[in-house]
């Protein structure tokens, strides 16, 4: 076992976009786990949008870093050295840790990893946090029945590819808008949604939508917000739901975004537009995993993840989730040794 | 009884702000009630945002008028001929009738009128339609719970005045926005309205609405749209309830209005947005009359009407919609000679 670590800290706060300068990678003892904790060597860590909102100061649901914080994400890893009798030296865990080589958990707030089911990375994606917020969200707020229209944007993202699956699963026709040929091919050819829109090659979202849902929009998973979001709500159907879980689209703004105002356009629909946290169904995290599970290794559920190799390169990773570089799951290979 | 009656035509559809032009008095002979019917002399009609989508080509949920149709709204009036058992001469009934002197009505579709409960013009406000809508819509969409901070734009109008009081009924603390002084006092004064902001003389809603509503909003009733509604999103709590009513700051609009996102904003408080028609709840509109005409008859339910005199005076007393001329509802009394 090494005696330092690396780990990347917030350097400053981005103003609008983010670049290497938010960044600092620093080096670090590596620590001794306390009673309860458990040492892990980071093999997987995971970058999600969401983490754009800690690194301002108060704009986001989740806590903001302050500046000099190390970053922190989900992890998969190997426990080195367990000072619990929930884990043993060389098992494999999933928990919330540090962009690092090596992280410190509570053996309560961590989850086994099974290789049996899927490889690790999927632990970050489709068995992870993305694959639970797809499945609640959903389910819990999209509230799909046989035959509807579910149209999810951000569909070949590690959210919206599980969205358009489950609401395969659960009888509706699928619709998902993503930003390259290679994603649009993904997801009609291996993930059986009925249709995708290339946005990137599209002029008009609304035709395009019109001729991929002529029977209307039911329900609609929001990944996105902006353009795509905006012809959407101009083709909702009566008591439609509409699931707010993401809006990359403005994330990096520098001023409070506008577009066409949306209030007027769910009147006569009727529509439910909520928004939506994942960690609102924490007591339930159980049922969702154990579905999950059984869907991914029922060859049901398919997944994906897009790896970059190298701690060095988180940073990259996380700034090309803005620029749809991901197809899947976005994650970073720091340390298997194994793979 | 009279030959002939006079009743308002659509003559011509309006671009934006409808003016004069697009209204067209005319003669015509009064009917005979074929079986089943009743002829109803009218005394008041009711002039109700809603109206200006039908006045539009497809534009709203209501089915639109053509160039040429009679205007219709609700009535209350007095039966001068009656070819069904259900009604006698003389009797008083509300229900939907032409903008006009006389008009024939189904007698399975109106209500009787009880001069006993409230006058005849409170039948159209808060005993009629808008107040059936502040009823369920805050009660079934907004969800208020004991405590709430609910906040109510257009409160001074038909539909908010009735939802501030049933929200304090609900044991609610109920801040209003409205367009004068005199709306203001009405709110707090005579409503129980804990708090009112005059939004004509108040530069920044979102600093007057921290100071009026300090723990944030958990319900939402908007009727208006616009700024109000721009500064009230920025204020969710956790859990939030929007209940969307109405939009008439953008009814006039004459291409797609523009605004601050929301979607961006809902995700933190999980908010959940809903359009809001009374019709969804037409197998309970019983409920609701009934509800509403025990607290107006004990008087835990104030209303008041704005009543403009003489038929030839309904566009102007609808066109004043939009500039807020009414205080409550907006009727036109036609024939009332008892009054």
């Amino acid at each position: 076992m090494d005696d330092t670590t690396r780990e990347w800290h917030l350097a400053e706060r981005p103003q609008g976009e983010p670049d290497s300068d938010c960044f600092e990678l620093e080096e670090a003892e590596v620590p001794e786990p306390a009673p309860g904790e458990l040492l892990v060597r980071v093999n997987y860590l995971s970058v999600d949008p969401y983490m754009r909102g800690r690194m301002s100061a108060g704009e986001s649901y989740a806590e903001p870093w302050e500046v000099g914080d190390v970053l922190k994400g989900g992890i998969v890893g190997e426990v080195v050295e367990s000072n619990s009798e929930a884990y043993s030296e060389g098992d494999l865990v999933t928990g919330e840790g540090r962009w690092g080589e090596y992280s410190l958990l509570d053996a309560s707030e961590v989850a086994p990893v099974d290789p049996a089911v899927a490889d690790q990375p999927a632990y970050l994606g489709t068995l992870g946090m993305p694959g639970r917020t797809a499945y609640f969200g959903l389910l819990e707020v999209g509230e799909p029945k046989p035959g509807d229209t579910v149209v999810v944007s951000g569909a070949a993202g590690a959210v919206g590819s599980v969205v358009g699956q489950i609401a395969k699963l659960n009888g509706c026709r699928v619709v998902g808008f993503a930003g390259s040929d290679e994603k649009t091919d993904w997801l009609t050819e291996d993930l059986g949604y009925d249709a995708a829109i290339n946005y990137k090659t599209t002029d008009d979202y609304g035709e395009a939508l019109a001729e991929a849902a002529p029977e209307g929009v039911d329900v609609y998973f929001d990944n996105v917000g902006g353009p795509i979001t905006d012809a959407v709500f101009t083709q909702l159907n009566l008591d439609a739901r509409v699931a707010v879980c993401g809006q990359i689209a403005h994330y990096n703004a520098e001023s409070v975004p506008t577009g066409p105002r949306k209030l007027p356009q769910i009147i006569a629909p009727r529509a439910k537009v909520q928004g939506l946290l994942v960690s609102d169904f924490v007591t339930r995290f159980g049922e969702a995993s154990e579905q999950l599970g059984e869907w991914v290794a029922s060859d049901e559920l398919t997944h994906r993840e897009t790896i970059v190799e190298g701690l060095e390169n988180a940073p990259d990773a996380f700034l090309g989730l803005f620029s749809g570089d991901n197809i899947g799951k976005q994650v970073v290979q720091v340390g298997d040794r194994s793979a």
